[in-house]
């Protein structure tokens, strides 16, 4: 393993030295104490004059090792074509755009036409928030150099990182289009003459489309967070509404463009298969089954977000274990102290973890549980035999059409109340945040209640849609219980996270075992509130008044999948908040570095003590949307497997010995997974840390501010071994479902039990959704409050910074690290993976 | 919390003193280099020639805060009596037993006459081993003082635990005995006369029995270690051999006993039903329904285990973790140091957390096994039409019979190893306990092989017997190769370990990291050894040939049940191997205490690390079993439900959402119960450390060996404290499946939803079981691997013992403690309780 990776090449180097080099003034460091304000954020500590003067030494010009950082030729062709039209040609293209959208949605349905638009105000509304971001100044030289060295890094990464994964997704395409081939063709596609070849194409083409959108989401999210940080440091010299409103928009403009196009690419497929099919016309396919040939799309997102995440959080928590253990532990100097050699990776750790893949994340959310309602949606009104199926089929889309209007609402609200008043310098801009959330939270009611009356309103159900809204209210009041619970867990102003820093005080060993019992005892409740969520959507949507031929209630599942969609129906404003933290972050860590005045630094500390909730909080709405999106899948899944095996599939049946082994085999890949995820920080940081070790070593004149550490190297270690680490947990997600469901398929052929394999696998999706589920939320919850317990002794409890008790909850912070950062998001993906998976991989097991 | 402890009440002591009071001399520590040989033996450090005298320091005669522990009055009756009569009287006693059991043995079968012949062969042979135990000297009176104090705090702890543990049974006993008031009954209760309060009866005095034979094998493996342990040590003043055969033997006789109680008890209950209901005659019960009239004594089997194994492994790594916190880490010294005022606690802890704990859990995985095994030979031989179907009923019983006979000459075989030759002072213990196994399984084989064809035959399918006897290689096989993943994720010979103790390298952070990755990773391996045994046994059972009316295969889950049994069937070897580590380990602690010379302490030291090895493996193995038992309760409890509603029960429907939601929280109550398990040690510890450092601070003379520490308080603070955290997370288990089949029930009814709740409760089970076995896996596994990886750096590893890998290896060390020692086992009495307590509870969820 460590042979492998480039460390004897002894020419790094290269471009950062345009952005870092300076006049040489290798004068002693002055010594001032430093003054850790926040740990997890990006802040670098008060440093020498030299470092005051925005130099940080002599720069080594030696070549870099890591090839694909070398030049900004590697820009993916689309994002260079983008970036290089100016507004006008933009505008031409979206109105070409509109021509596009107004002939298929006509043809299609109105509702097609009204989500096509709404997306295309917000991508114009994105675009107007961008240009607002990027006319802001970007502060001076010293701040702009150490944002480019981060940009640079981070874009480095994302390249070769998508390089990865599309190699990937194109090799799994082939794969899925051979599988298409030698299917067996439904039934319905064999009456409405959907060839095998067709199939194919429309799986391969989905699922293409979407794992390029969920790679275009993660850019965006990244691309915008590398701009918009040094913007936010230079704005907090200004003013602290100006610094919160720059990392709103900017934050607000990637969760538009991640929404919108979720939300537009599946409209577009969703319209171009049904002109293209010719679906509703007589003997062709009809409207009902169309949703099912969307899965595709959902498993392209969710495969690029699994890589995403995966390469992205081990590279941001490598980067920061790495840097802790020797600059922290070892030598003693602040965190993300300009000597340490690892500062610049742990900064585009930020970047790449939590902006790239968590735009990925939520993109990928946000497909597969519209595509899953859209299933379940149109077997129900196929079942019920409702006249005019599109309304229940597309009410996922208007669903978050209204999404995007209101959280546009919400996101710019937050700019007028800047007008209101001067009246304290810094005021507490989780307030600020806050008042937008119940802007957005308001008016989403609303909306979903009036969607619910103009698409789910049928004669054969007069009250149906009333039992709708009501699910979709039991949603978002499950997504504010979740994220309350999240807080209580994580925040220390609560008993939880006290009793951790408490436990401190006797020892690392009983800080552990402290923080393991928290997490673990953390699942119980959100547990308890998705049991009551599923069930009460389940009895709203059964007692709906929709009935099948034979007059059995047929509406709960789709009652869970609004209730899901009222939990996700301010995913945009949640997603700006989530986004708003790392910028929030990278932009304090930039001020601290080029050494801003106390009152900036004060500035955007606050900006950022607010990011580190927002995106706590955001975790646990995260996992309570993939808990009731999962449940919908496996749903959809039994339908697709119905509808090819062309037999009733309504059974699960965990006492045949096979599907309680599958089961079993479902549970232990969480635990695999989550293992792997772990120990790939864990070798990774033990690299990241001799590397930072031999640069102390050899280069002695760092330490004293006379030679500049050498960050490209440490990026370099970070990014290939990352890249390397996400593969082995990445490849076990997506293979083990379809050997499990392979192998238990030929048994069940030979021991003669039809369906073994399709059966089997849905055991495994659903015991590895539930262990899945409480795995993320013991992770999450026990590194946020290792996190949390860690700062509340910062703040001068229990004898404060320096004391044993802080070093016992620094080490409980670094076990949280990897859980929080990496394995817990990764189990988010993977859930709604397997999920997706199943769904499109289903020929195998059959 | 912390103010309810008797911390404030400034009079503890008492009859210690009787033990360790010795002439003052308080000379200074003369300071040898003290050396850990085991940290989680309870082997004491070299100390200054005082102690070498045997001289402890002046002892405060303080009245004792613990009452329950003041005096030998509290020895249950029973004890009394057995211990006060001779062997003549015993003799008498047991022929009047024979008597009894050839009347109702000629009035059953002529099986059950031989199962209770061997049983009480060996139970007159476990009474040889004791005798011939205690004929063993005790030593110098130095030995006998620890070795009593040892006696004391464990049988005052016994007592006091086994009162509370007893209270509870006895109302829930009621509880039971009205809800069977209550409840309607079987078809085949109604049609055999078998009335409400008949029913009633049967439950709660089996129930009782259970929960009573439970309480004694506890007790007997708990009394056996306390007496052996010093008697090893002395034996080891002589020979290893000696020392060796001495520990077997003590162990042997806990075994034999406990095995040996759970099959007659069962057979005894069998019997006495059997003639009282007049099962086989016209009009009454049917043969193979009176099986599950024994699930009472299952569930009483388990309850008391959960209790004694949450109370006992609280106390004994609250004890350990909290000495080695102050001892160790604070005042720098060596392990189980006699200065340390915990370390009489931590002695004790070893004896009721693994002793008495263990034989609990053990006798109840046996009795589970035998009674799920039955009934699902019941339902088997019922639906097939065979003849005679108490061979199948039987088997179970028969099985651990012969298990019986082979381990008692896997024991005796030991001996006579002894006689062929001292080559050399030390042989490996290991190779000789290896050689006793290999005797063992080569007759198990032999015999498991015999049983089949004598009461699996049947002219229905003459070969099935041939494919029964090969479902019992595959739990034989499936046994060894767990046993062998242990080894290998636990043992610094391998890989993992290595990795782990190189990860300590870089900090008590990635230590933590590795150790939890390595943890989950481990769970791999077993989950696809559990499954290729469930398949195969399955399938080896379905192709015997026994189908039935309709000519369907029908024997796969005997088959299943049959793997299990083999699995078991050298349970009394593994046992007795199991209990020899807790009984060498506390022998080591004596002998260091009692400062005897090095060579007396090589012996013991060998032992020692036999006995962590043998621990180790054998957690594989009860696992193991635990799992493929549960496997056999599900079923069980689907007969039985069926049976009671008198409507087929044949499927686990987890596409249905209640049942999901069940399933959600199934898994959720393991990691809650884990979560409150570890946070009980944690919390008791931290009383402990606050008690150790009052001591240090409030009587310097201690660490001069001026002042005797004040041992009694500590085991009084430890045992009151464990006793009082055992019972949230016990009442969590017992309640919640109760609670959640209640409420299903109550939902089911108003919604028109026959067998909700038990369908629910079905699958709470089954994904509880799922993630318990994942979970106790995990746990076990990564606290092994930390304990090795601290032993292999003490072995001078990575700077050996005091350099900062092993301070990182301590505190895996400590997190480990909680996890393999009291969360870990105790999810093993957890799952099969849960399945027990489903049976038992049944008519509530109905």
């Amino acid at each position: 393993m460590v042979s492998r990776r480039p460390l004897n090449t002894e020419n790094p180097a290269g471009s950062f030295s345009r952005q870092l080099e300076h006049p040489n003034s290798s004068t002693k460091f002055s010594g001032r104490l430093p003054v850790a304000l926040s740990v997890n954020s990006a802040s670098a500590m008060m440093m020498g004059d030299d470092v005051e003067n925005g130099n940080l030494g002599p720069y080594q010009d030696r070549p870099r090792t890591f090839p694909n950082m070398r030049s900004k030729t590697y820009t993916p062709l689309i994002f260079r074509i983008l970036m290089g039209i100016n507004v006008r040609v933009l505008v031409i293209l979206l109105l070409l755009g509109f021509g596009y959208v107004f002939y298929v949605g006509a043809s299609t349905s109105p509702i097609i036409v009204f989500v096509f638009s709404v997306c295309i105000v917000s991508f114009l509304l994105s675009i107007y928030l961008t240009k607002w971001v990027l006319s802001k100044d970007e502060g001076p030289p010293e701040m702009a150099q150490i944002s480019e060295a981060i940009r640079d890094g981070a874009e480095g990464f994302f390249r070769t990182q998508y390089g990865t994964i599309s190699k990937m997704a194109f090799l799994l395409a082939l794969v899925i289009f051979a599988i298409y081939l030698f299917r067996s063709t439904t039934p319905q596609q064999e009456s409405s003459g959907l060839g095998r070849a067709t199939s194919a194409y429309i799986t391969v083409a989905a699922f293409l489309l979407g794992a390029l959108c969920s790679g275009v989401a993660g850019y965006v999210g990244m691309w915008v967070s590398v701009r918009a940080n040094v913007r936010v440091s230079s704005a907090a010299r200004r003013s602290a509404r100006e610094a919160l409103q720059v990392a709103v928009r900017a934050g607000g403009f990637s969760a538009l463009v991640v929404v919108g196009m979720a939300v537009i690419g599946i409209a577009i497929l969703y319209s171009t298969f049904y002109v293209w099919l010719g679906v509703g016309s007589p003997g062709s396919m009809k409207v009902t089954d169309l949703p099912l040939l969307l899965v595709g799309y959902g498993f392209g997102a969710s495969f690029v977000a699994l890589f995403a995440q995966l390469g992205g959080g081990i590279y941001t928590k490598a980067a920061d274990v790495g840097a802790d253990l020797v600059g922290k532990v070892e030598q003693g100097i602040p965190e993300d102290d300009p000597r340490n050699p690892a500062v610049i990776a742990d900064l585009v750790g930020d970047n790449v973890g939590d902006c790239a893949a968590r735009g990925a994340d939520l993109f990928e959310s946000i497909a597969a549980e519209i595509i899953s309602a859209m299933i379940l949606g149109g077997t129900m009104a196929q079942r019920c035999k409702i006249e005019d199926p599109s309304g229940f089929i597309l009410f996922p889309l208007v669903v978050h059409s209204f999404d995007l209007v209101v959280s546009s609402i919400g996101i710019l609200s937050i700019r007028s109340t800047r007008d209101s008043g001067v009246k304290s310098a810094i005021e507490d801009p989780m307030t600020i945040l806050e008042k937008g959330y119940s802007v957005t939270i308001i008016l989403a009611v609303l909306t979903f209640a009036g969607s619910t009356r103009w698409l789910l309103y049928t004669e054969q159900a007069p009250s149906a849609w009333l039992n709708f809204a009501l699910c979709g209210l039991v949603g978002i009041i499950t997504a504010y219980i979740f994220v309350r619970i999240t807080k209580y867990y994580t925040d220390y102003k609560h008993e939880p996270v006290r009793t951790l820093a408490l436990s401190s005080s006797t020892g690392h060993g009983t800080n552990i075992i402290a923080g393991v019992s928290l997490g673990l005892e953390s699942t119980a409740l959100p547990v308890l509130v998705i049991s009551v969520s599923i069930i009460s959507a389940f009895w709203l949507g059964h007692t709906s008044g929709l009935v099948d031929e034979t007059g059995s209630p047929n509406g709960g599942l789709f009652g869970t999948a609004v209730a899901t969609m009222g939990m996700l129906s301010t995913a945009a404003y949640i997603l700006t908040m989530d986004m708003f933290g790392p910028i929030a972050d990278n932009a304090g860590g930039i001020v601290e570095m080029s050494q801003q005045p106390e009152s900036v630094r004060e500035i955007t500390d606050v900006l950022d003590a607010v990011g580190n909730t927002t995106k706590a909080t955001t975790k646990g709405f995260a996992i309570g949307s993939a808990a009731l999106a999962s449940f919908l899948l496996f749903s959809a899944y039994m339908d697709e497997v119905a509808s090819f095996a062309n037999e009733s599939f309504k059974q699960v049946d965990i006492a045949i010995p096979e599907v309680f082994i599958g089961g079993l085999l479902g549970s232990m890949l969480i635990f695999l997974f989550s293992a792997w995820a772990c120990s790939a920080v864990g070798r990774t940081a033990q690299e990241v840390v001799k590397e930072v070790r031999r640069q102390f070593i050899e280069r002695p004149g760092i330490m004293e501010y006379k030679e500049k550490p050498d960050y490209s190297r440490c990026v370099a270690i970070v990014a290939s071994a990352s890249l390397r680490e996400m593969i082995k947990p990445g490849a076990l997600a997506i293979i083990s479902p379809i050997v499990v469901g392979f192998v238990f398929r030929v048994l069940g052929h030979y021991t003669g039990h039809p369906l073994l394999g399709a059966k089997v696998v849905a055991a495994l999706l659903m015991f590895a959704t539930v262990s899945g589920i409480l795995m993320a939320l013991f992770l999450n919850t026990a590194g946020g409050a290792w996190d949390n317990a860690k700062k509340f002794i910062e703040t001068g409890a229990l004898g404060g910074k320096g004391s044993d008790a802080h070093k016992a909850a620094v080490t409980g912070d670094t076990v949280g690290d990897p859980f929080k950062d990496t394995a817990g998001p990764s189990l988010h993906v993977l859930i709604k993976m397997l999920a997706t998976i199943t769904l499109v991989m289903a020929p195998v097991f059959l």
